[in-house]
């Protein structure tokens, strides 16, 4: 365990005072291309490469610059590990030292200079890799990883070293893991476990330990990625690789940061179209979570509703905990796709089905009722008087016979039942071994899931150790609710990816007519006038209420007029904020005096209170309709993200609000609604007519052109209230405020 | 194992078909009171006698009716069972049998008319128990425990055999437990094991199981009542009971459903005044779970918002799975009351630790950054440029020597902190191992609790079976969800005990003046007119606008110039729904002639849709407010119930509401208030003035107070909306809708 210990010191003992939460170590746009200028409207890459990593996890030849057999220096500890992994893995070791001729009786080579020219994999033991990098250029390495810390995360100047590193090893054609990374990409996995396996990454050694130690419980793990710095190779790098690997079944993830937010959309898409499953804890939830995580891997966190929406856009499944993370990764790498997606219940104790069914139902997974002739069947084997509509309660008894597993096979046999799920909150032999060694059996013959939850405190009994964990067919979990969790995330994944378009196959890649027109609205730095914004949604075809901007109590007159009474008057200027609170707003004029009157008062108001105004917007009083927002924000990780709301008082009250990083469909305009607590505002309340959501949804869509062509330009753009008319009647922008960079 | 294989099979196997989701096996209202005729106004107990059940669960001498030692028979084996359980708690066992001389060794009485005259326990093994019970009348017998199922869950016949069951026992002056029970109340506890112990009560066999094995983890279990049919003793006896024992630390349940609403409150209420927790699992959160609990054990799971918020009124500890019910009941029962609520967190890894802080602080703990005199004493032994915070990033060089011991003494002697955690997600010797080591060490010298998570998937290392659950003074967790679940127990219910005070001393005992007044209102099975259900608030000094009820429009220009102009008009008469969906409302009417004009239109609307009217309703003009709902529902098994929410049409699409039943103070009336998502608009938002929130807590009282006199002649009472003004200015009931039972 030295290794994994020492893996562990290196991966914690960074520094990390320096690091502002607002620092960001890596560029956020753009992240390295793919085919030549294949980018969207945005300038954003719509390919990424997919990088060759086989070398890197089976190298042929491996160099290691600072290897050392003197006992008790860190490097001689380090060095024999790799000495016995490269035996492992059978890749030729070449140690490097200036002095010794053997290390751990392998030949050693004085400089990197007297190395073959052909090396797979560098490690870089030494305590600057800059010279040592640049040594390397005159051959042909293909990896390095540098362990050593002191680079970005300590701050400024450590960012600076490490560009320098980076750009070193880009000259050298040297792809680099790290720096401040540790051993575990050099641990050695069990050989003898078969069957789909889990591919590691983690930005923490420790925390990658307990999914590597699955391996105790019979699962395959086959890689593991301590990405570091990711200085140049990153965890969505590695997330990409893994989907391709054959034997990977599912990518297990820990993530403190994203460095590159595109470039993670990017792995996250390679994933979904590879159906391969991501399965991520990434931590960020609160600031204490951004600010420690910073502190340790110096990368930013992400707004963290923003990171929850990228992984609902692209199937990457988030978990909590560490404990979840292993038993819904360990899942999704080993089941097959679901044959239907209802759940049996079938327990020893009408009790456990009872509280099970009612967990799992509230979760929202489905025990369908099983039919009339299936429960028959069943009555075969149990007595009428126990319900086995499902779940199935068998009152014990037959468990201990014959009919346990006629009763198993019956529900396996059902079309509606996709998963078989057996709860056992307590050893009692004979009775539980009887049971799990049918349930092992029957789950060698069927193609449909078999779970067994295992709930024993203890879980020190043989029926658990050697008959469950012995069998990579049948799903063990220890908790009701890590095995809800874990089939969520199996149905959900199995039914993403069945329907997965992916964005980027349809993301704009030149500007619409209305680019240029809404570009020239834009000014830098500055809050657009309510009049200027509603300008930039005209644009883009988002309707706003028929308006004149006027400067004088007659030209008022002139619009109402020409607008037709009644009548709404609003102050229009730059730096304006909520006009209503300032008394800046009058609703339903009905006359020119009224309308004379107004003017005045408005102006007088806003030189009251010292406002600048461009003038007096004289607009067309739009009927009710239900008030929505539609808005565009900038989040530091993944730019322009759009969202929509409940409008007026209750955007700020409930804060109820989706959100989505381009690009997007129609099908995640219209998810977006769905996720609304408020959504049932649309389908007409009390009477009301039900509002025409597809008008918003197309609003929506326009906003996320507008984002994507305008976005880097645009600091905030809110539409709000956006009033949405009876079916049919459309959608209409009564407000904008449009902060431009 | 037999034995509790056997009480398994006894609990689980139980007709299920008979019992509609609506019966309810015992009686709702009132439960047995105390003190004789100490009600509520009401007529509910406001106390209840506790049981001594010494004597069941530590009894000299036991009647065994039905013993065998016919191998094979299961008589006998439970016979055997009960021998052996008597030996070990020190029981006489009295075996009675027709023909047999001994059982097992001990001497036969051949009938019951034999036994000694004063038997503690006696155990019915028969199929029938009535006429057992009826024999034993002449005998003085504390308890019997019937097994035998057949009764009230399943179904009308069943319920009266237990009826006759329950009064032959009532006429012998014996309790009884079941019937429908197991052996689970024979259970043989560990001896070794000290400190303060979990008493468990149990509506299923099989799902306590896990609990009591919590002994092979080193945690204390002194009692489990496995309730069956509660047909005479139920769950709030045992409650109450155990909360009584000195060495019970935690009172640990697994509910199904609730016999008798009232009661469980009073025995919640025990607990809560001894200060002893209370932690549950509750069936019932979903439809599914609901009618599976009643096929299972015949009890009405009751409205789970409603269970949700009796727990939170008397500080029951409500779970969801039986993990988290063993994690926070061992932790409750054994951890002293906290110094300070602080958490600091401390871990070999600075990732852990980020992990850690963040789902801690996203579940409202509260992790106080150390004062700069802790994190210089911390960096002592820990590298400056680590974060030392809190959490505490070691770099993990210094666990492994002396520092580890000072490091974790200066955290546990700092003000702040009442909780030391140290998460270890896998195991790595040789610095694991001392980590556990010096916790244990430095646990015993502290009155603060120390926390470990150890996060080994398999749980077999040395550090954790014997190092840790070795210790009674580490509460050790396998999650850090459950951990963090469990502090917020622990921290919350200090907290709640601290300040409780028990709503039954304050409770009404006579009907207030009001209540004849508004009794009189009441019409039977009737919905009342908007008029005749305000004047019933207005009995309870409810405030509603001035209105007068008129039959003529002459009489409604009348009424309108007393009021004064501008008024409302409503149509009012009983069953009338929504009344404005129907255009039977009119706001704003500003002079004689339209009052007129409306009232003809009003009557003609009324006389087209065929409505039935009292009245036309001429109403004061409420200025505007913040538009929310009061009202009381009736619970199946707790009675009248007083919600708050939203009001207007957002109640319905948000359904964002708080629930309570009476009795209850103030701080519950304001704690609903601060529950609600919307509460903000009470705050004042967009510069309006913030509302009148005390007001709203007075009406809630008020409510309350109407539902405690006539709750039980309302099946519902809706007040919306009540337009709170701004503060100083009161609240207004607009609309009430009444429904009498």
């Amino acid at each position: 365990m030295l290794g994994s210990t020492r893996g562990t010191l290196t991966t914690t003992s960074r520094p990390s005072r320096v690091v502002a939460c607002g620092d960001s170590p890596g560029p956020v746009f753009p992240g390295p291309a793919g085919p030549a200028g294949d980018v969207d409207v945005s300038g954003r890459p719509l390919h990424r490469e997919v990088p060759d990593l086989d070398r890197f996890f089976r190298p042929g030849t491996v160099a290691v610059i600072g290897a050392s057999e003197t006992e008790g220096r860190p490097n001689a500890g380090i060095t024999r590990r790799l000495v016995a992994w490269a035996d492992h893995v059978g890749a030729a070791l070449h140690p490097v030292h200036p002095t010794r001729t053997t290390v751990y009786g392998l030949p050693c080579h004085p400089s990197v200079h007297d190395l073959p020219d052909d090396i797979d994999l560098a490690v870089l033991l030494v305590g600057d890799p800059l010279p040592v990098i640049e040594e390397l250029a005159d051959r042909t390495v293909r990896f390095a990883v540098a362990f050593a810390s002191g680079f970005a995360e300590t701050g400024p100047a450590g960012a600076q070293a490490q560009t320098r590193l980076v750009d070193a090893a880009q000259r050298a054609g040297i792809r680099l893991l790290g720096p401040n990374t540790n051993l575990n990409a050099f641990e050695q996995f069990r050989d003898d476990l078969t069957g789909p396996s889990i591919a590691l990454v983690t930005q923490s050694g420790h925390q990658g330990r307990p999914l590597f130690a699955l391996q105790e419980l019979g699962i395959r793990v086959s890689h593991w990625a301590p990405t570091g710095n990711e200085a140049d190779l990153e965890c969505s790098d590695f997330i990409s690789y893994f989907a391709d690997q054959p034997e990977v079944g599912a990518v297990a993830a820990y993530l403190e940061g994203i460095r590159d937010g595109r470039v993670f959309l990017l792995a996250a898409d390679h994933a979904a179209r590879r159906r391969v499953p991501v399965v991520a804890v990434k931590v960020g939830r609160t600031a204490t979570g951004s600010r420690t995580a910073a502190s340790h891997t110096g990368k930013l966190t992400g707004a963290d509703d923003v990171v929850d929406a990228v992984m609902r856009q692209f199937g990457v499944i988030r978990v909590d905990g560490l404990d979840e993370l292993q038993d819904t990764a360990a899942l999704l790498a080993r089941a097959r796709p679901p044959r239907a997606t209802g759940i049996a219940v079938y327990s020893i104790s009408g009790g456990t089905g009872a509280h099970f069914a009612d967990l799992a139902t509230a979760a929202g997974l489905e025990l369908p009722v099983l039919s009339r002739a299936k429960q028959a069947e069943l009555h075969q084997w149990i007595p009428d008087y126990l319900s086995v509509a499902n779940p199935v309660d068998c009152g014990g008894h037959p468990v201990g016979d014959h009919r346990g597993r006629k009763i198993i096979d019956a529900l396996l046999a059902d079309p509606s039942v996709g998963v078989l799920v057996c709860p056992v909150t307590g050893p009692f032999p004979p009775l539980s071994d009887r049971l799990v060694q049918d349930l092992v059996e029957a789950a060698e013959r069927t193609e449909k899931l078999v779970c067994v939850i295992w709930g024993s405190p203890a879980g020190t009994e043989d029926a658990y150790r050697t008959t469950l964990l012995g069998s990579s067919r049948v799903a063990t979990f220890r908790t009701f609710a890590n095995c809800i969790t874990a089939l969520r995330a199996y149905l959900g994944h199995h039914r993403f990816v069945s329907s997965y378009q992916s964005p980027f196959d349809h993301a704009p890649r030149t500007p619409s007519p209305s680019a240029g027109k809404a570009k020239a609205l834009l000014q830098p730095g500055e809050q657009l006038s309510e009049h200027a914004a509603k300008q930039l949604l005209r644009a883009y075809g988002i309707r706003v209420p028929r308006e004149h901007l006027v400067t004088s109590a007659a030209a008022a007159v002139r619009a109402a007029g020409q607008i037709g009474y009644p009548v709404v008057m609003k102050a229009s200027g730059p730096r304006l904020g909520h006009k209503s609170d300032l008394g800046l707003v009058r609703i339903g004029l009905t006359s020119a005096s009224q309308v004379r009157d107004t003017y005045r008062e408005l102006t007088d108001t806003a030189r009251y209170e010292g406002l600048v105004l461009d003038g007096i917007l004289v607009c067309q009083l739009v009927e009710r309709g239900v008030e929505m927002a539609v808005g565009i924000t900038h989040d530091a990780l993944f730019g322009p993200t759009v969202t929509v709301g409940l409008g007026g008082v209750l955007v700020e009250v409930l804060n109820d609000t989706a959100v989505r990083v381009p690009p997007f469909g129609e099908d995640h305009a219209r998810a977006m609604i769905g996720e609304l607590r408020g959504r049932a505002l649309l389908h007409g309340v009390r009477g009301t007519p039900p509002a025409d959501v597809d008008a918003l949804v197309e609003t929506v869509l326009r906003v996320q052109r507008l984002a994507l062509e305008l976005g880097d330009g645009l600091a905030e753009l809110d539409i709000n209230p956006l009033v949405v008319l009876e079916r049919g009647q459309g959608a209409v922008a009564l407000d904008a405020l449009a902060v431009c960079r």
